[in-house]
């Protein structure tokens, strides 16, 4: 079969951990993978002052994939790694598709009372280049009492029309084809009217797919107290941040929650990463869960063309799943990985 | 007793059916009350084309406080009343404190499994206005392939710091002294950072108060699987719209969620109101529940100064609460009224 060029950023924390174990089970699945480590984040950033380099950045563009552990670190100040790994690389190569599954696994148990695997499934198309991350905006007589600050959101017709299109097409792929567009037009109503327009128009491309509008606010409550209202869900990248990490508290959390920063047109290198974050107090310990990586690691086969890859993995993280509800709690992070990678092999 | 000058604005909707029970609560606590009632909302607005005449506006400037239902209509353009009514209101009197409780009742069931009361008790203090609020923003090449939208979030050191003294006041008066900023500060770093600077600062005159941070996405997350980690929160206004429909979700739903939009200088009358909207569906039908209305007239008495008469209506509804989950269904919004008015009265 052919061969895998992968970029690995296990990056701060945890990171080095559950990427180890992603690996594992990627080597398992009997594609080949030629994976080259690069030492991006905070020790690389104290060490030589740099965050990612150009060169570095032009080199990951040669790969077919990207997969990412987690970065930042208290060392560092606030949102530097963030914004100048992370964030840079999704604006950079595109990844204008985030796309982050909301799906409660049989076994697995949700804070949410009398809620089920049926309840639980959809897939948020989060926009992943435009809006407040833009990171457009100013402050002025800062740290006066006159002081300003201002935020821009960045919408464009251009970068709207794809994501939303995305969005239709996973929706008409899906058993109930809905769509939920999740913005707060009656207060953005700029941003609001381009998003809700933009839906409208492409619609009528898709007639088998029915369409909803749900604010933000009333979204947060519903994906609470009625989740199953919810199949494919379209937004902002704000909004998408927010209304992934409740979903992924709603599907069993944070642990479990993976990602894809897809390039659909793959001019650029997609990357996968899970939702969860650096997570440093218990960093070295193997005791992060690596299901949310492994999960990132069956999106990246798919992307890659791999289905059938991909749907082995998943099965196998569903049997692991199902299993830990049985009582085989209290595994290590590599323990996991190598239960996980068993399954697939076998 | 002192006479209490009241603007009531039932709105749309249910509004005028929750509002009418509201008002018998306050007139059974022993208040003298001389309320006006004034027709703003959707049949006003086709009547006459007007949302909020200048007139009207001044003439409520005069009130002790306003009550107000719900505003919003499927006949109108979305967010004109919303815009033009309620956030005008909210800009043009000041108030720059929107406070949410977010309680859990005893025997109020809430939808996340294992949490009580103990659990789920947290005010939010929300900005009400500044930020993505101020309407700032606008659109270049409209509804062709090259429109850009923009939305701007606008925060000073004025607003902020106005509302982080208020939330450290309300922090000291409670038992766990603890607030938690709710921000993006990764993300949206200029005006993160000036958040984050003036808690810092106003921080030094709190010793006894326990202050924290958390991510909007993080803190969305921790609603639903840690609720108890928050005591007051306090965040901007679009964060705080979000988060308080989410505390609404886990505080036993959107019709138990009471507001108060303050203006703590009493410069203009602050107006209270449920979180809840217009629910046209259920309209003029008796089904719409009024507890939420009705503890937003508790939070109106206590803002003028009544505490006791305020103790008095929270606990009737508690109450009444108490008593619905010993099954007490089914009772229409005006038996709920007279019920919870009986316990007042008593
Ligand atoms: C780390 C942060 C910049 C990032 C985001 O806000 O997108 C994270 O929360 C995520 O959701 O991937
Ligand atoms: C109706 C709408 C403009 C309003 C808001 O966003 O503030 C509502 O959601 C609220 O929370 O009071």
């Amino acid at each position: 079969s052919r061969n895998i060029r992968l970029a690995v950023i296990p990056g701060d924390g945890i990171g080095a951990e559950v990427v180890t174990e992603g690996l594992k089970v990627l080597e398992a699945v009997g594609t080949k993978i030629e994976s080259t480590h690069y030492d991006l984040g905070a020790a690389r950033y104290h060490r030589t002052g740099e965050t990612l380099p150009d060169s570095v950045m032009e080199e990951l563009r040669g790969y077919d994939a990207i997969l990412l552990g987690a970065v930042g670190d208290p060392s560092v100040p606030p949102g530097v790694l963030e914004r100048d790994l992370l964030l840079r690389l999704r604006f950079a190569f595109d990844h204008y598709v985030n796309l982050r599954p909301v799906k409660l696994f049989p076994g697995v148990s949700t804070p949410l009372a009398g809620a089920g695997p049926d309840d639980i499934d959809m897939i948020v198309v989060r926009e992943g280049t435009e809006g407040l991350y833009a990171g457009t905006g100013g402050a002025m007589r800062r740290g006066t009492p006159h002081e300003i600050a201002t935020q821009e959101s960045l919408n464009t017709a251009y970068g709207v029309e794809r994501v939303v299109r995305y969005a239709f097409d996973k929706a008409q792929g899906r058993p109930r084809k809905k769509l939920t567009l999740v913005h707060k037009t009656n207060v953005l109503t700029f941003a609001g009217d381009l998003w809700q327009r933009t839906v409208d128009r492409v619609a009528a491309e898709y007639p088998e797919v029915t369409t909803d509008y749900c604010h933000i606010d009333a979204a947060s409550m519903f994906f609470v107290s009625q989740p199953e209202r919810f199949d494919v869900v379209v937004t902002d990248n704000l909004f998408g941040d927010i209304i992934t990490d409740l979903g992924a508290a709603i599907a069993g959390g944070i642990g479990l929650a993976a990602s894809g920063n897809v390039n659909p047109e793959r001019s650029a290198p997609s990357m996968f990463e899970p939702v969860h974050g650096s997570a440093p107090d218990i960093a070295g310990q193997g005791k992060a869960d690596p299901t949310a990586t492994i999960l990132s690691v069956a999106m990246l086969l798919d992307h890659l063309g791999l289905a059938a890859e991909a749907a082995k993995v998943e099965q196998a993280v569903a049997a692991d799943l199902a299993e830990r509800a049985a009582g085989g709690a209290g595994r290590s992070t590599s323990q996991i990985g190598d239960d996980i990678t068993a399954r697939v092999s076998g």
